[in-house]
């Protein structure tokens, strides 16, 4: 992992990070007295590590929680070269929302290449997250994500057993997906909106029933599939307070 | 009202009142600056307004969130004397249990007869609890309870206009109810304990997608009918903190 620039500011810690092909930022407190838990936050289809959202979502954590945050940059997305059958499944599925066809079995071929992809660029971004002296080998780790970041951590979390808690939902539901859910059975918090017109709620529903886990709660919100009210963020970091069973800067 | 014994610790004051025949509890912080808002906390059938959960949570919120909250006993509940007719009802509900015949329309009629009661005796709650100097007209108030407490919630809502926000859900779904649910606009925590029993799951997100409340949001937790998770009461006080704009012990 090789570090680029870094900044402070507010008490967060940023800095850019490339291991082999893949680009990432990690955001941490700049004071800490004990490693703080790490949470790895994926970006949505089409998005990327530095996404406004995502960024203004993972200081947050930073600076009230007292949480590292690390995104990466899926494959074809932000920093990274769309290779020609990325390029192909994209336009592909272009033309069927405007021509009205469904989508899903585009969706379902090109998010399950990516997270094919993705799923060992993460966790050779833990292994290199784990060496720095900020976060260690002990931190607890989560997954957050929601749409391809919940089409890529599903998988993951299967393979991973280092992540112990996650906050995934409003993805597109394939069968991998629904395979991988019930073989999950770390805590989850799935966030449903309510009004998505793009996935069938049901989906949604079947997929929060799939999960193994003792420990899984669902909250669904009024809006649409990008309408998600700002306080989601902040329960899922209690979330991760609750599970982790500490945290820098909050009580809960 | 004529307020009875009360009694103050760990910077709760608690005092017990009568009015009429109704006997209630409010809980408000020994110390405030401004009227705290107020929180209506209704208890589930066969329950009471010192059952230790609600008593709990009641303490808690004032404690926490500084709120302040007032429980009473439904009709023939408590300290009220059971009628002939409530009597009956019970009786036939405990034979259709014992002997697996649906206990539905029973529990509708029921719930259905405690609610018509209950609602004036929470106006008149209302009415009394604003002529005391703690809390004032001007605090806002919300209305919290599961099960016979939603019961009893929803038409309430629907005709007091005092009430601005509230966290309801786990109860038996009738006909009155999902009325009551589609008049209804004001700010909606829904809780679903996902693996009841005892309540039929898709009856629960029928009626969570009746309100047209504009913000609402559902809450799913594995578990059964009493068998809710500690920090949903939790994130219910910060939905009412939310609502409200503010709260004396808590930043959210």
């Amino acid at each position: 992992m090789k570090t680029l620039e870094h900044t402070i500011s507010d008490g967060v810690t940023e800095r850019s990070f490339i291991l082999g092909e893949v680009p990432g930022v990690l955001w941490t407190p700049t004071t800490v007295t004990a490693p703080a838990p790490l949470v790895l936050m994926g970006h949505g289809g089409g998005l990327h590590k530095r996404s406004p959202d995502l960024v203004a979502r993972a200081r947050r954590y930073v600076a009230r929680y007292g949480f590292s945050v690390a995104a990466i940059d899926s494959p074809g997305h932000g920093e990274r070269p769309r290779s020609v059958r990325d390029q192909q499944w994209v336009a592909k599925m272009l033309q069927a929302r405007e021509s009205g066809r469904p989508m899903g079995p585009i969706i379902a071929e090109y998010n399950g290449s990516l997270a094919e992809r993705a799923i060992g660029e993460w966790r050779a971004t833990i292994d290199a997250l784990q060496e720095l002296p900020e976060i260690g080998p002990d931190a607890p780790i989560g997954y957050s994500g929601m749409t391809l970041a919940s089409a890529i951590g599903l998988p993951l979390i299967t393979v991973e057993p280092r992540i112990s808690a996650a906050v995934v939902g409003g993805v597109f539901v394939y069968d991998v997906l629904m395979a991988a859910a019930r073989m999950i059975t770390i805590p989850i918090r799935f966030l449903l909106p309510w009004d998505d017109h793009e996935i069938d709620r049901q989906t949604g529903l079947d997929l929060f029933d799939a999960f193994g886990s003792t420990e899984k709660s669902l909250l669904a919100t009024t809006g649409g599939h990008h309408e998600l009210p700002s306080y989601v963020a902040d329960e899922a970091a209690r979330f991760f307070v609750r599970q982790f069973g500490r945290s820098a800067a909050v009580t809960t």
